[in-house]
């Protein structure tokens, strides 16, 4: 049986980048057979930039134009041709805060997914875990999906499930969640690494 | 960081073993920090037992008693002595026919996952996929659960999906969901292994 090169990933982020040092340890420990190409983020100062230099991965500041929410779409095609450069085999948005729209979603067809802190089609959007304990749920979890068009809307991958307890805060919920998302992401990677897409 | 021990699994099944195999690959790939202290099956003949030997583990065939589809007590009882004899930190039903009942439960609290080919709480008992190609459904997948005194109905740990396409036949779509259970289980066994069980 022969290997199969690594599976070369694109994580895209916001933030503290959680779910990519999951990844990135998860490739050092050898339990998935990835390499992280590029770590790319829409804010300069993300820590996410900061930790991925400093695990010598290669990164690039992502111009963050006039808008919030998304990028512009000559942004985002630049986003696109950077990550196709790469030879980017599988995008992850790992806390990434933006919707994702056509010259991403066109450049990398079921080739982006997307890590969401609620059992989708529950709780899109931000903060999901807080949304969760307000709507006075009794399980939540997170969902690893295909990215389209729609916000935390397109086809589920896997999900993880934990119980809201008693006393629950939006934080230790969260915390709670988040042990979740970080084997459930390099899994499903690793699905993705074995060929074993849909 | 000291690492912990490795995770000592006891395996019942009553097929061919397709789970227990891609948990033991996982071991031997060290991607699974867990060992394999013994296999059981109700069915002396089962090829889980004869690939579990060849590969060099401890098995034990479980005396069948006079029903199909539970064990009496008493040998639910010596099937638990078994596990509790072999130190079992987790106990994996992975194609196990039998329902499980309170020797065992009370033995292993909350220590008992079962994989099933569907999303539960949907098509729970036999022959899931045939049971959602039947049904119409077009999307299915598999659970890794809890397992307790209802069967298929204990608190749901994950999920995986597949769609359920165009021409499929039950052994079509059993085949894509299996896919997703031999990647999904040994994930959630290592979750358990990291200590990071709910």
């Amino acid at each position: 049986m022969r290997n199969p090169p690594p599976l070369k990933l694109g994580i895209l982020g916001s933030g503290r980048g959680s779910n990519f040092i999951a990844i990135s340890d998860a490739i050092r420990a050898r339990q998935l057979h990835a390499t992280v190409s590029l770590v790319i983020s829409d804010l300069a100062d993300a820590p996410i930039l900061s930790l991925a230099r400093a695990r010598g991965y290669r990164t690039w500041a992502c111009p963050a134009g006039r808008f919030k929410t998304k990028l512009e779409p000559d942004l985002e095609a630049q986003l696109a041709a950077q990550l196709r450069a790469a030879d980017i085999d599988l995008v992850i948005l790992a806390g990434y805060m933006r919707v994702v729209k056509t010259p991403l979603l066109a450049a990398f067809p079921r080739r982006i997914i997307n890590i969401h802190p609620s059992l989708l089609p529950a709780f899109p959007g931000l903060q999901a875990w807080a949304q969760a304990l307000a709507a006075g749920a009794t399980v939540s979890g997170c969902t690893v999906h295909y990215v389209n068009e729609i916000l935390d809307g397109g086809d589920i991958i896997a999900q993880a499930r934990v119980p809201v307890l008693p006393g629950d805060t939006p934080e230790t919920l969260h915390t709670r969640i988040q042990a979740e998302e970080h084997w459930l992401l390099p899994a499903v990677v690793g699905r993705f690494a074995a060929g074993k897409s849909a």
